[in-house]
């Protein structure tokens, strides 16, 4: 099998993740106030993965960091914590644009028919009454990687808030908070920071004025019945997912081990050399210019004007495993011409792919198209 | 190592979870509509465990039910689709109080001393501006399981909602719903259900008319920039944890294999070996009058007046694990008097739990009390 999906879920997990997850699952109590082993053992857990996210984006002070469910919770926190107008773009996925959509009064830039995003545009977009701009640090359609530091310098110089949608960049691409100033930060765990399913986290800067999204037990200030309005308790209510973050936690551990720029210039390397194969494919279109932007290991095709399933299933049947459709992107598809197309064939490498397993995909998109 | 604190999180999980969850490990994807096989092997394990659930409650339409990352995450969606007044209980955890005391306009029916909860009580306080019931199935301090099928059958001919809080009863209480018209029942997968932590789920009948809670991604209606609003995608935005949706689904099969009514006998056995044992020890007060009603494993105690943390901080030097303090419920212990005390020591066994635990953990207590 060959696994070009991880865009969605990265997959398989590193050995050292499955090894955190079985100690987990030997060792792991509630990580509540409880005095005994498993408890304490879980504490401790939560607390290391916190510690790990906060080097990964060169935080200070971890306690900003709460887990969540997955990103689409964080990105659900941090339109809350939004105040005035939302400024997002038409690259965001579902999970910015519904939140937005659901609370009203947003607007969106649209990217070029590249799916790229002007800085300048953006910037020159904020009005007077813009509280927020929330965006994608990377498409999850073309895999482009947006300049996001004069964005969020402008947001900080203006004292909006910048939130930033890390589902597909973290562990893939560098984000030192002391450079880029950030406001919020949502990631997911079950990609390029190869946790399991159920994981992810939402970081809040100090100066950023929160207030509870969920309520219940926090085992904190048990007589009030009013949820805790500090980091992190604020954003975890109940239960987190200690399971699941101590695969994080490894995962975290693997990334900042293989080092993010390796990790980068792998998946570059990797991506160039599939498109540079795709391009010599007649009737292979590919979304994005590749040129002069920089890009994750995402990239999307479309063949000859069939739907994107097609190939998609005719790939599965080789056990190749890669994703059609509109990717919960649905204004990106209008920006780059593939609504009525039916959305795109995403593949999405990541630093474990090899060159062996482009080509055999390759091989696979010259008889498909061979055959149509 | 003895552990009796599964009111918190059960340990150990049973080997079919784990072989369940090695088994995800292995072929999980993400449940999105990928046409790959790791893809459609995690979507049709999503399917297979709401059946898995709705056969454990005796749900006819397994739609009903929509995974959520833990118990407190489905009663916020609960009291999210209450309307009017809320009532609920002085036994009821944060979880509940907490989203009411946010929302507003809620009025707490309280218990006796003993933790026990009145039905007739419950019924009659129910007013004119009464939209919903909101209570725990059992309580998580005194293991009392609560006569809810009056509760429920009540709030039903008034038309107003009866929701059910199932952290501390899924997997060792019988719940059916076909016999108790309860609206929407809320349920931990951690606990009784034997799942990873991360997952719980809430089912809301069919009647009962629904919002979403958070927005997101859910792979339907992708162009509508409105969060779908029916059953189960209006409440799973976003990659579900379906690794530890995998685990829970075995959780449940293995509950169902074992039959909840002899999990319910054992655990009711050994509660009251525990208690005869305890009645024994001068100076150990028991909560709840354990006669005339019926419990889960849960027991809590205090010993001699002394500050709960004092007996379990030694019983964990002895490897037994066991949780003291208020346990997130902080109006049960107004009501059984515990609050000045600093809460109690709460044991809470489950049906893994052996006669031969129970007597070492007892000659403990008495070593503990001897030593004051």
């Amino acid at each position: 099998m060959i696994y070009m999906d991880n865009a969605a879920t990265s997959y398989p997990k590193p050995s050292v993740v499955l090894d955190a997850l079985w100690e987990a699952v030997e060792r792991c109590g509630n990580p509540g106030r409880g005095a005994h082993s498993l408890s304490v053992w879980a504490g401790e857990k939560v607390l290391e993965t916190r510690e790990n996210i906060a080097r990964l984006f060169h935080v200070q002070d971890a306690s900003r960091i709460a887990f969540t469910q997955n990103a689409t919770h964080a990105l659900n926190i941090a339109v809350h914590l939004c105040y005035g107008e939302i400024l997002t773009t038409s690259m965001d996925h579902n999970s910015v644009l519904r939140p937005c959509a659901k609370r009203g009064y947003y607007r969106i830039v649209s990217g070029d028919y590249n799916g790229h995003l002007s800085p300048d545009q953006i910037v020159s977009a904020i009005g007077d009454m813009t509280g927020a701009v929330i965006m994608t640090h990377a498409s999850n359609v073309t895999g482009e990687i947006y300049e996001i530091e004069p964005i969020a310098k402008a947001c900080r110089k203006r004292g909006i808030l910048f939130i930033l949608d890390c589902a597909q960049s973290a562990g893939t691409v560098d984000l030192n908070l002391e450079k880029v100033p950030a406001d919020i930060v949502c990631i997911t765990g079950h990609k390029g920071l190869f946790g399991l399913q159920g994981t992810g986290a939402v970081y809040v800067a100090p100066h950023v004025p929160i207030s509870p999204f969920m309520s219940g037990g926090t085992g904190t200030n048990t007589f009030d019945l009013t949820h805790p309005n500090q980091m992190p308790e604020c954003f975890e209510a109940g239960t987190v997912n200690t399971h699941g973050i101590a695969t994080l936690c490894a995962g975290v551990e693997y990334v900042l081990d293989c080092g993010i720029s390796a990790i980068r210039k792998k998946e570059s390397a990797l991506r160039s050399y599939f498109q540079q194969e795709l391009v010599k494919i007649p009737g292979v279109t590919i979304y994005g210019d590749g040129s002069n932007c920089a890009y994750t290991g995402v990239l999307s095709i479309n063949v000859l004007g069939k739907d994107p399933g097609m190939l998609a299933n005719y790939l599965a049947s080789k056990e190749i495993c890669v994703r059609a459709g509109f990717h919960c992107a649905p204004l990106a598809h209008d920006t780059i011409g593939t609504k009525s197309l039916g959305g795109t064939v995403r593949f999405s490498l990541n630093h474990l792919n090899t060159v062996d397993e482009i080509d055999v995909v390759i091989s696979y998109i010259k008889e498909f198209c061979k055959n149509l």
